[in-house]
Formats: C-alpha cells, structure tokens, sequence
C-alpha cells in the first residue's frame, strides 16, 4: 500500500520565525508559527494542511475505539431547532454562551453546544423495546459556544471539533457498564495519543463518586485546576476534593471570653491585633439562600469556594448579603458575627469546624471577639458542608498526605447523566416486565481540536511542534539540502518510503537554504528527519529523531529499513 | 484485514413499511424508510448508522480523486465574520437565503453557504510569490442555506454536506488547467460513486463556454431541467442552450398591409381571430432595464424566459412594464405593440427574428394588426438575443437534431471565477516578472450528501435502496432465517467474510420473521444478500444479487469464494 509524498514546494504551509502577537499559550504560538492553524476571528480557526491532518489523525483514533467498544457513528445538525432545548431549560441556562439564530421564517434556532435533547429524541423514535438497548450512539462534529473569552488559539476556541456520545440504557447497572466501557475507551484513546492525562473526579461523593469523571492532561497552559496526591493514586477535579476532618484532641477549653477589639472588621486585621496565625480565627461568612440569611463558618486562613457553595445547595440561588441586608437585624453585626449569637439563623461549617475545636471568633458585638468558643459547646453545626477552596497540602482523603495544585486542560469528560433528559421526553421503552421503562442515559465528550492543543501543549519543545508517531501529519520529514544531487536522492528515498507506506513529506524546495529548511523540519515536528546531505554522493543520509535530537549517519537501504521498523 | 460485522440486533435501524406522509420523492421516501436518515427541522436532517456509512463512503471517493489531483485538504470554520462577505457584496445578494447571527457583542456573523471570501483571505495570508501557486484548497464541510422551500428529503437541505474546493493560478492558462484537472476528477468520482450523470453547460457563449460547467444526475425527482441531444453528445442547462438561426428562404414578401383585429390584445386571440398558428406571430414583450423601456420580439408561440433576459442585460435591472408605464407614451399600444412603429424604442429580438423572415404583429393602433413585416425591411432589430424558454423538439446546436427536455440533479460545478474575488481582497503574488501578479481562482463544488439522494434515486427500485458496492453500507447483508441452526450458520458466515477484510451486516434478530428480514434486507439494498435458510444443515446458503434479483444455491464455502471476488 503505497503512501502518498507530500512536497514542501507544493503543501500550502507558510512558516513564522515570531510568535504571533496575540498568542499566550505554547501550543497557540507553535501551531501558528507552523503553519497548523490560522484564525479568522475570535475563537474561529481555520485548519490548514498539516492541522488538518493532525485532526484527523486524532479523529480516527478516537472513532477506532468507539468502534471497538460497539458505538455506533451518526452525524446530527449543527443548527437546532429551538424546541427540545425549551423543553429542558436549557434554551435559557445557557445564557449567553449558546449561538442562537433565526430562520427566513422568524423561527428560532441554536447552533448546537452538545446534543443530549436530539440524541434522546431520536432514541424515543427508533427505540422502542428493552431489546433495542443498550445502545451507544456517537459523532465527530463541530460544535459552537460563544465563550466569553476565547484565547489561547484551539484551546478554547467558539467553534470547535467534539466527539459526542450518548448511551441509553434501561438499569443503573446497564449505565454503570456503558459508562465503564467509554472509561475504558477514553483511557485507550489518550494513551494512543500519547496525552498523558489524570482522571479525577468531577463532583464530590453525593453523586456517587464515580457519576462523573473528567479526563485531564496537565499542561501549564491548562484552564482547570485539579489536585493531586504526591503520594497515593488520587485525583480530583478541584470542585471535587473532599476534607476527612481528624477528631480533635479531647482538650478541656476555657469558658468563651469576650475580648475587646475595636476595628477589627476582618480576619486580617483580627490576627494582627490579637498576635495569632489566621487559623486560629472563625471565619463567617453570610450568605442570602433564596433571600433567607445563612452563615458559612471556615477556619480564618481559608476562603470560601462559592461555585461550590452553590452546587451544594442548588437548586437553591446564593448571593452575597449586601449592606441592605444587615437592616432592622441587630442579631447581624457586621464584622463581628460569630456563631454562638447567632440564634435562627442556619449555620453550616467547614469540617474542620469539628466539635471540640476551639476558635476565636466575632462576640455579635461591635468591636469584640470572642476567644475559646468551642464547636459543639457554644454553637452548633446545622451542616458541615466541604466548600473551603483547596490549597497545597491539603490533605489527600485516601492517604492522609499532602495534595498538590497542578493546571490541566480538560480533554474528556464523562457523565452519568441518568433520567433527567428521558425525564423531559418521556423516553420509556417497553421493559421486560412488560411495561413501560425510562431509560437511563450517559453522555461523554472528547474534545478533538482541543486533544490536538493538548498535544501540542505537552510534548514541543523550545524548536517546535513534536508529534506522537501516530499523530504526525507525516511519518518521515526529508530534507533536501539543497544541490542537484541531493534533491534527486531525497525524492529518490521519498518515493521508496511512501512504496512502504510510510507518510512523507520531503522539502526539496528550490532556493531555500538548508538552514530553513531544518529549522523548519524542527518546528513542524514530524517524529523522523531525514536528511540528504553533505554525504548523498556516497549514498549516506542523516537519520534523525525529533524527540531526542539523536542523529546518525547510515547508508540509504540502512535508514530506510529503519523507519520501516 | 479483518472488518466488522455489524449485527442489525444491535444497529440502531428501524425500517418502516410506509412511505412518510410528507415524502414526495423516491429517495426521501426509501431513505427514511430503510433508516438511513431522520428529520429534525425543514431541510436539517440526522444522518444514521446505516445513512453516516454511506456518507461516508461517499465522502471518502470525493477526498481520494481530490487527493489524486494534488488538491489540499483544509478545514474552515462554518461560522464566519460578515466583514469578508460585506466586501464582495454577497452579505446583502445572497438575501434571506443567507444564515445570519449575532455573537455575544453584537458583531455580525453567517454560516458559510460557500466560502470564496474566506479562501481567497487565506491564500492571500499565505501565498507571496509566483512559486507558492498554483494551488487548489478543498474542505468537506456541512454548509447553510436557508432555502425558501426545503424539500424532497437530503436533496434539497439547509444543512448539508459538501466538498468545496478552489485553485489559485496566476495566469488564465493555469486556471484553465486547474478546471480542466477538477473536470476529470469529477469524472472519475462520480464514474467511481456509480452515479450516472451529464456535464452540461452552465451558462452560454457568452463567458467561453467552457467557463462554467455542471454535473447532472438524471432524475425525475430533480429540480433542474436540462436538454439533450438525442443524436450527438450535445447537452447543456436550459439557461445555456443557444440558438443557430438558419438563413431564411429568400423570399419577396409583400407590402405590409393592416389588418383590422379588434378585440385580440393576446396571441391567443389574434391567432384564432386570424386563423394562423401563433407561431406566424410576433409578440412583443416590454421590459423595463434599468427604468428604461426596452421591447423583445419572439415568435408567438414562444415564451421568453425572463432569468435569461436578466442575465443578459445584467447587471441592469428587468422590470416587468405595468399600466402607469403606458401613460404619456401613445406610441405604445398596449397588446398591439409592433416593431416597425416603435420609433427610439430598443429592440431586442429572438435569433428567429432573423433578417428577411415576415410576421403578423401589432400595427400599434388599437384593435389593428399588420402583417407581412419584415425583419430588415419594416424594422430593424438592434440586438439578437436567445431568451426564449427551451421547448423539446428545439434544434440542437451542435447537430440540428431535435432536443429533448429532461429533469436532473445538480450534484457538482466547476466554475471559473477569474478575478472577481481577487479583485475585492487584492489578492496579488509577485510574479515572476518581479511584479504584482493578480491572482486568478477557480471554484468547484460537489454535494455530497446531494449525491447520496442522487445515487438513490438512480439505483432504487420497488422492493428499496440499492446501493453500488463502493458506497453501500455494507458488502454482504447476511439473513439467518431464523432457527438456532441458521443462526449459528450465518453468524459463522458473517465471521469468515469479515475475516476476509468484506463488511458484513448479519441480521440476526431474534423473534423476527424471515419475511421481515427479507423485505427489510431489500429495503436496506446492500448489495449482495446471503441467506442461511432451509438447507443450513447440509451447509447450503442462499446467495441473491440485490439488483438483477438472481439467486443461487451454494455450499458455504463456494459462496465465500464468490463474495470474496
């Protein structure tokens, strides 16, 4: 099978030796600079050749192990009817980020974001039994969200290439396999990439821990933050990490003393006036939980995580309580709250607010604190919620040892959606018992353009772009020196490469110094260089790794039979 | 190489009996029918398993010839900034047909109908000099139209898929070149999809014939017309025919002389009062160009098509005439308007119209017709143009054969844009004369999920879909009949087939009748069928050809032997 050459004189790829101006991250630099990509507005790229090459090369592994775990490929519209979208509040939630359009006849439609409503409406038409289930349905396909701040080139771009699949099922277990089975995929499908990626956990235990799970490849580019445990094998989104409060040493505390402390609103000021670490401070924060007030107490060196504060307590809304709040509600002194005075108002509390522990905290009184106010003694917890942002050395909830804050990029993300969308639509299938079932679904994402700057990302170096082999737009780069001589022998080996079926692209172009064209073989980042050089009269090339920079002189016959492997 | 088989238990397919209520053509019908396709919106469709498979192979044939004439594969966005298609004008031209939004800001987007603008901005980007062309970019991308009145399924979407390729010469040379290389492929792509298909001429003379061409698939439920000669190879688009005028007999025609005609303002009319066929006429219709009014002469019989007349005059405006126009002009007598009185009027005329032949026309008094007036003689006819709607039987131009009318497809066009859009971006290389070289382009397309529509509309018969081997959705369609014998039969079958590298789709459905199986195998249309039924135990199958119907009895291995080819 006989692979095609690509010529440089003829591939439309125009190197830069700068980094475009508006470029922040490696991967958007490089892929510019190499002629991947080019783009035509914010968040809009354009992929050229040797991009698109690479995107589908990414495409094909990602359909090869959907395949093989028995998903089948479908192709849906990008432009939505506005309907389905109504029908799950989804037209409204999301807000400014989804493109919406009109038709000639005024009718209103979507460019799709993700498609879980039109997967389960065309479930409910095809599927009407529990025989026709499980069943996996997948696409490769452009999807649109008009993010409100694209950057970073392909990493988080409006229009965007997105494997999409969706599983439905009749039982949590059959859900549970079909989850496993794209767990499994995905694992196989990065490890081909070679993106070295972390699963950790999307949201905390009350989902069930296992419900949903991102796919990470960190990368100091990345727009996410996880954590991870330098010790043991854990993983978590940030937004996932719980805290496993130790019991506290059974001391015998003093009675609570009020302390005179005038103007001294905040922790920072409190620790400083009394001389002690902000640790040893309550902090409380005051909160509306649709309009009613609540109290959130954490330790004073920590902060509240409101995102997930909110995903705790939604469906409920969470706002910050403004100076109108404290109004005609002399129990509410601001500054100096503290949660022994608090009478009725709901108090939850960080886990290490643990009964027995002793804090310094507000005495409800203009200027006074109060010190050795004991959780459990003097206030009680209505909920301990695990909403404190995570910091270094934190303590990993496997091991006990300190975790560690790394930037990722998000590539995959899988998701135990259950019945909430068959839920909107109906979607029952006749169950085996005869009678009609809702059906459980999954949904799972890869972003592919994305997969491609991740790549990017983790493995070029300060001369480029440097593909993992299956990846490569090409397999082997030949570099014509530049005489007569040379350029006859590199079209003369790059036409036995391509015999073997090796992918090739050869640079003989005319009038272009050797310098450039190996700069340009190191910045375009095909795994392999070849070079007919200084020695091509006796018939020697350079063989050449990208990666390692290892370089060796052979004989033609020799380095061929090498790349062939 | 071993393929998959797919098994129908597991393929998410569900066959109908009836045509849908709202499917006029054949291929909508058997399309949605057989499961290839769902509709979502007007003209916005799903592809399915069964649908995606054969997309795809479609789309594999197109990018393999594209490929083969050195094109370049890309891929850009579908969401465009308004600021390209602003400069050409086509922002406001393309009218309602056009998908506009709005991002978050409010700046103005489309979805890409074609995207000329953003090619040329590209190679303008990344092509400098003489030696950078020529080039020919290709994509395979959904693009948008917001048709007036999408119908007859996929043929005529909103949403659709296309390959859209564009070549970039600096000389007219070169640009003919690259068309006449698209003109091959296109050949060989549609020879290879099975699609029987005529290139036609897509517009006159006028732009040098071979300007722009079309690719037709016969068939009734298309939406063009075009004509054909039934002795030579002559065809073209009904827009593009021309008329050869023959010289007229030379006759000596008598004086003109007035006829009193009241009451007979149409054809209708004048020939009955008269009692001469209206094809001995001369109608005169008055236009409006630019607000000026301008009279065209065909013979009676004949209508004048007025897409053609504008065409012609562009880029004046045509206007039909109204009553108010009359006014102040008693030179024009409504309904008995004749040449030979209309004084500074332009006269257009059909090539019919040819010097020396007489008609019965209008005297330009009311109520009074001449006869016997002579083109060359009575009046003069100041531009011959061929406008009038080509009718069966018309003389073709390149033998004089009778022509016959007949309806098609448009599944691809080669186009040769010259300048127009190099002009508006300045798309300029240096030369090889060291000087700006202006940029000449080309345009081609090809629908490709059209053809899909087109292929079957051409191969389907009543029993359903029948797909050529290259573009079905399987090589063999296996039926187990239905009993635990046939069954393991021909789940053995299915294996050794697609050991031997052939696509196998093995209908193994439990509980499912063998005349359903059979019907839904037709309905399917994959090429060949293999049937394990009655004499399964003596390991005999049922080998059918899905299109000629015939059928054999073959020991298992000898019908391996004869599908494997």
């Amino acid at each position: 099978m006989a692979a095609q050459v690509q010529r440089m004189s003829r591939l439309m790829v125009k190197t830069l030796r700068d980094d475009p101006a508006d470029a922040e991250t490696l991967s958007h630099k490089l892929l510019v600079r190499a002629g991947y990509v080019r783009r035509n507005a914010a968040g809009i790229w354009s992929w050229l050749p040797l991009g698109k090459k690479v995107l589908e090369n990414v495409s094909r592994v990602v359909r090869e192990e959907m395949d093989a775990i028995g998903a089948q490929e479908v192709l849906l519209p990008a432009v939505l009817p506005k309907e389905p979208y109504e029908a799950t509040g989804r037209w409204e939630e999301y807000g400014p980020e989804l493109f919406r359009l009109k038709d000639r006849k005024g009718a209103d439609y979507l460019l799709g974001p993700t498609h879980e409503e039109i997967f389960t409406l065309l479930v409910k038409d095809q599927c009407t039994s529990y025989k026709d289930l499980p069943v996996i349905l997948y696409q490769v396909q452009s999807k649109y969200r008009d993010e409100a701040r694209p950057r970073s080139g392909i990493l988080r771009g409006r229009e965007f290439l997105m494997k999409d699949s969706y599983s439905f099922d009749t039982t949590d277990e059959g859900l549970a396999e079909s989850y496993a089975l794209h767990r499994e995929a995905y694992i196989k499908i990065f490890q081909r990439l070679g993106l070295d990626h972390r699963i950790v956990s999307a949201v905390s235990g009350a989902m069930g821990g296992s419900a949903s799970e991102e796919f990470l490849a960190p990368a100091a580019a990345g727009e996410d933050t996880f954590v991870h445990c330098t010790a043991c094998d854990y993983a978590a989104n940030t937004e996932a990490v719980t805290f496993v409060a130790e019991p506290p040493a059974a001391v015998e505390h003093p009675a609570v003393e009020e302390l005179d402390t005038p103007d001294t609103p905040t922790i920072e000021t409190l620790a400083e006036h009394l001389g002690v670490p902000a640790s040893a401070t309550l902090k409380n924060l005051l909160v509306k939980v649709d309009g009613e007030i609540v109290a959130v107490g954490v330790p004073g060196h920590r902060e509240v995580d409101l995102g997930k504060l909110s995903d705790h307590l939604a469906p409920a809304e969470v706002e910050l309580v403004t100076a109108e709040d404290f109004t005609g509600r002399p129990d509410l002194v601001r500054g100096y709250v503290g949660p022994q005075g608090l009478g009725k108002v709901r108090y939850l509390a960080d886990p290490r607010i643990a009964a027995g522990t002793a804090w310094i905290t507000g005495a409800n009184k203009e200027g006074v604190h109060a010190r050795n106010v004991v959780a459990g003694r003097d206030f009680e917890v209505d909920e301990y919620v695990d909403v404190v942002v995570v910091e270094d050395g934190d303590p990993c909830p496997k091991c006990g040892t300190g975790l560690k804050l790394d930037r990722a990029i998000e590539i995959g993300h899988i998701f135990q959606l259950g019945r909430k969308y068959a839920d909107a639509f109906q979607l029952d299938v006749l169950g085996q018992n005869g009678k009609p079932t809702r059906v459980t679904m999954g949904s799972y994402g890869i972003g592919v353009s994305r997969a491609v700057a991740a790549l990017a990302e983790q493995t070029a170096d300060e001369q480029g772009l440097c593909w993992p082999a299956e990846i490569a737009p090409a397999d082997v780069h030949v570099v014509a020196a530049g005489k007569a001589l040379q350029t006859e022998l590199a079209l003369d080996v790059s036409a036995q490469l391509a015999e073997a079926g090796l992918r090739v692209l050869v640079d003989e172009r005319p009038g272009v110094s050797p310098g450039v064209k190996f700069t340009d073989a190191e910045l375009i980042g095909v795994p392999k260089i070849l070079v007919a050089g200084r020695r091509s009269a006796e018939g020697i090339v350079e063989l050449k790794d990208r990666r390692t920079g290892e370089r060796e002189e052979l004989p033609v016959a020799e380095a061929i039979a090498r790349l062939r492997g």
